[in-house]
């Protein structure tokens, strides 16, 4: 079979692509870093690369005019929408003939992906569980000696640790202290076991906090020994190709023989890669990474575990483990130290998972006597309240509408997306800001934007929203009204669309589906909201916390000025960020911290919103944007009368 | 390469020879069972095979004249000695050369070695580690639903089991709970821990009692839910082949950079393929074996752990571990469940092992509260003294005389090795009992012999000892008299020796060295027994205890009368059979046994041998056969001269 060299930059990744390989199958099978939410379907349109023909002297290659196939016609409808730049091509579309140098552009690359930096730090004390202990054993005399494996218990009983070696421990125990003098580390975890022995000249142990989200996973390593951060990572969930949300990964799993066991593959070996970058980064040694917590989703867990998910993809959604959940590292192929072991944090529910016990974790002391709303905001939202001593936690089915799914402009809050609108209310025109720029872009004239514009991000997706009503381009129940501004709206099939950003060749526009999803996302949301404040009796919040990238870039003004928080005031508001990989690390710096999360979970009440007559009820109210002039028919809200509604804008 | 069929009788086990392989390496290859304890070096004479040429219509192969390679010297010597029967080759010498049919006889064959087999009762109450509980499962509400995990722990509590499933049982948790209608059965370890989950309708868990000897290793397998023995088997150590006794295979791995590791590979290797045999002759699940108790040396025990003995080789003799030990089945390569686990009963001390107190836990209600030695005599003996409430063990350098090894005609006890003997003390003729055969051998004129003779087995040692040294034939310090029998000895060398049995072409010759093997081995038990009554204060015995395979073939009588024990009489003296091995199936039977056993190892005072001044004037004084006449120069039997009063025998 021919077979072409493909060379990757900037990070210089060599690879060889035969038969039929895309440069995208390339790039995954060599771990180029290249986004992809559609799984290579030639769908979403992030996997962007640059080919430049002509001679690469530092590859030693010649790149051919006809090193890749023709353009494609889904290239080509791209290209016509202003999705593809013009000079690049979608690596999954793209077919590799010849050798070639492929150029992957910032914003195609997954790292990019901002994950909050600033969400890092945490207090607590540096308390792990697993502990490094300086030993030197006795000589041994000729008489009724004692054991080796005696001597050190005894040595370890000196710091007050009952332990004995096992066998790993044992097998190399005597080499170690032939070699040492009798001076070896001993490695104890949880002051009670004996993970490992190491000679007596390396001191740092370190841990790793993973949140592996359905979008994206994040790794943090800490220096356990002293107490520091020494690498961050976030890579996307390669589960993505088996479905972009969470219910259409169940129903692969469901639909397909041994679906699952091609989901836990996926994640871990991601996992597992990532953490072999950071042991290579920091050039650790293989036992070094000993400790690992790590929170996701009930379905994330599970998958991660090895669990199949489909007992969570249909009614009665019975988990298979709850509780906080340990397990060797070396039973999930982690590929870290055989003595690692992975602590999975307990979930609350069937849809509130171990990311949300992880926020908590981190707001535990924070909300302990207060009123307080813990909200994280991703395809589902997960709320937590606490009020009135005790803490009540539920799921609304939001939609990935948040996280700029769904919306025909959205993308994921990474460079280039809008975060930031102000819509005049007397021309239409938007001022916008993007994530990676600190300054406003100027009005949506194209020509006068200093920075491209890639598209809406959640958090841009609440201001257009609240901006669109308050310029009452919307009426209450969500209805576009071009009326109002006839400038900036143009008919769009049978219904109509607002121009947001006239940039040249890629307009940005807010269509009337658009509005749609947002409406249903905020409702399942206010009415989750509701229902915890129902069952806890609180009418008032002293703070309402906003956990997930989402909230990073959200002004809490527009958060709650469209109402998707029932009774939330502007300064009530708070962003917390990745909380959930946080909350993983605060439990793996501080084993009472996590004895106390694993204590208070088992307290905290589960609301059902899917079984929950008043759901239904509370989900159309907050349907309306409270500050848009009143529709027509304003009955027209009614759930059940949506698709017709929409029918009739045209 | 040229190959060449070879099929061995009467197992049937096809094979492949080719280039310079000999039988004994096709038949170690190929798994057929076939004694050697020098691991095929043409020296122990114990690999003999039969080739009848000729049409094998049975097997399609004509075996020609030619099929195996001439005889070597050394097979030619073994036959002027006896050693060798006519018509038979040595596997270890005999090349293959072309297709070739190989008979195994009896004799020949591992298994026929004569393990007890009375010895597979004892007394205890069937309460294992591993319990099964057929548990039925509530089915799941859609309100705030437990985990399954939970609901399984929550049935579990009905029996009083405090347990969680740990990550193998918990991935298949759902699947079987949807498969069988919630029902199944939980596999639960001590009480607290569930070590495997099974559909239900498998209602048997089993467990291996392995006792790893340095010559040969012994399994039973029990149906530990009923309580019955259910296969024993028994097979050659393999690590012979490194070294026959066990400070030549330390040697071995002294000198041999990774020579442990290839000790420790052949002695899992072995005990997996009994394992393997013993599941697929029970037709067993690969999970249900669950449970393995095993005993050994020191030596053994850590070698099959993975542990080197090096540390055993050279003073100051540190264990590495002594207490008991439990070890994941996985982790030594065993082949079983995943879940199963590994227990090594505990040891004394540097050369009082797992085997001793194995023994020790079949006699420990027997010992309370008396006076009783008990004695496993191998290569070293084990001794066990229990007096006024202390209990006290030591080991003694018996060398390998009493297993019938460096004795000229000795031979392992097994079919056709002399075991009784009587001698006329007016002629020096001898009557012969053989194992296998209950009717004594007539006179030692050999036509008259109904059975072959192949050697002397250990326990026959003893009796032509005491014999010989009642007749008169040896002097009280064991040098020959020829002048009392001229008949009987012909000179040998610079020395002499006495004919036992004149079986034609084989005749069997008591050497001056054998007398000499064995008083070095009587002198060091005698020694020994000193030392521990002397350390308790203990003058008499209510009961002396023989353990191991020798003990069964012995005359207490002959015993007593030897002196080896000193104080013992003879109707104190009872054989308890292969208690190392009971021991382990003991402690597998019922956990609070074992449990006791580990109590009471830890109060055992272990008395050093090596280091006691007074061992040296102790086996000084048991080297006499009292007995026999006194010598013409009584001093002569201090330790000092016995070389040179060797070199006067002549």
């Amino acid at each position: 079979m021919t077979q072409h060299k493909v060379i990757f930059t900037p990070s210089g990744i060599r690879a060889t692509a035969s038969g039929e390989d895309t440069v995208y199958d390339v790039a995954l099978a060599a771990g180029v870093d290249l986004q992809s939410i559609c799984g290579g379907k030639g769908m979403c349109n992030r996997c962007q690369v640059e080919v430049e023909p002509g001679s690469h002297a530092k590859y030693g290659i010649t790149v051919g005019e006809d090193a890749l196939s023709d353009f494609t016609d889904s290239e080509k409808r791209a290209i016509e929408k202003g999705r593809l730049q013009p000079g690049r091509r979608l690596a999954c579309r793209a077919r590799v003939l010849g050798d070639v140098v492929v150029d992957v552009p910032a914003d195609a690359r997954e790292y990019d992906t901002s994950i909050s930096k600033t969400s890092v730090a945490f207090l607590t004390d540096l308390a792990p569980a697993v502990t490094l202990h300086m030993l030197e054993l006795p000589q041994q005399e000729l008489d009724d000696n004692p054991s080796d494996a005696e001597a050190l218990s005894a040595a370890l009983r000196r710091f007050g640790i009952e332990a004995s070696p096992k066998h790993r421990t044992l097998v190399k125990l005597q080499p170690i202290l032939a070699k040492n003098n009798r001076r070896l580390i001993a490695v104890v975890r949880d002051d009670r076991e004996i993970i490992d022995i190491w000679p007596p000249e390396m001191f740092h142990v370190y841990g790793a906090a993973i949140d592996i989200g359905s979008t994206s996973i994040a790794l943090y390593v800490y220096d356990l020994s002293q107490g520091e951060l020494a690498y961050e990572a976030s890579a996307m969930n390669p589960q993505i190709r088996f479905g972009e949300d969470l219910m259409s990964r169940v129903s692969y799993c469901m639909l397909n023989k041994g679906g699952e066991e091609k989901l836990t593959k996926a994640v871990r070996e991601q996992v597992a890669a990532m953490l072999e970058q950071a042991r290579v980064t920091l050039s650790l040694g293989q036992n070094q990474i000993l400790e690992v917590v790590a929170v996701g989703n009930p379905i994330m867990h599970h998958l991660f575990l090895g669990i199949s998910p489909v007992e969570l993809g249909q009614a009665p959604f019975t988990l298979a483990v709850k509780d906080q959940f340990q397990v060797p590292a070396r039973l999930l192929d982690l590929g870290i130290s055989e003595s690692a072991r992975v602590t999975m944090l307990p979930l609350i529910g069937g849809h509130v998972g171990a990311d949300t016990t992880g926020a908590y974790l981190t707001q535990i002391d924070a909300m302990e006597g207060r009123s307080v709303l813990l909200v994280d905001i991703g395809t589902n939202a997960e709320i937590v309240l606490s009020h009135g001593g005790k803490v009540a936690a539920a799921s609304s089915p939001t939609g990935p509408a948040f996280e700029g799914a769904e919306i025909s402009a959205g993308v994921r809050a990474s460079k280039g997306a809008i975060e930031r609108v102000r819509i005049d209310p007397a021309t239409g025109s938007a001022r916008v800001r993007i994530i990676g720029h600190d300054e406003w872009n100027s009005d949506s004239d194209g020509s006068a934007l200093p920075h491209r514009v890639s598209g809406i991000c959640g958090s841009g997706i609440f201001e257009v929203m609240v901006e669109l009503a308050d310029a009452g381009f919307i009426d209450r129940g969500g209805l576009f009204r071009p009326e109002a501004c006839p400038a900036r709206f143009v008919q769009d099939g049978k219904s109509w669309k607002f121009l947001l950003v006239d940039q040249p060749g890629a307009q940005i526009w807010i269509k009337q589906t658009d509005i749609r999803s947002v409406q249903l996302a905020k409702a399942a949301l206010a009415a989750g909201v509701r229902l915890l404040t129902d069952h806890l009796g609180c009418e008032s919040f002293d703070e309402v916390l906003l956990a997930g990238a989402f909230g990073n870039h959200l002004d809490s003004s527009y958060v709650a000025r469209i109402g998707i928080i029932p009774g939330a005031e502007a300064d009530q508001i708070r962003s917390i960020g990745n909380a959930a990989g946080m909350g993983a690390a605060m439990a793996m710096f501080n084993r009472a911290e996590q004895q106390k999360l694993v204590e208070a979970v088992r307290h905290i009440e589960k609301v059902e919103t899917a079984t929950e007559p008043k759901f239904q009820d509370y989900f159309v109210e907050a349907m309306a944007f409270p500050s848009a002039p009143q529709s027509n028919d304003e009955n027209q809200q009614g759930r059940g009368r949506r698709r017709r509604s929409r029918d009739r804008t045209a």
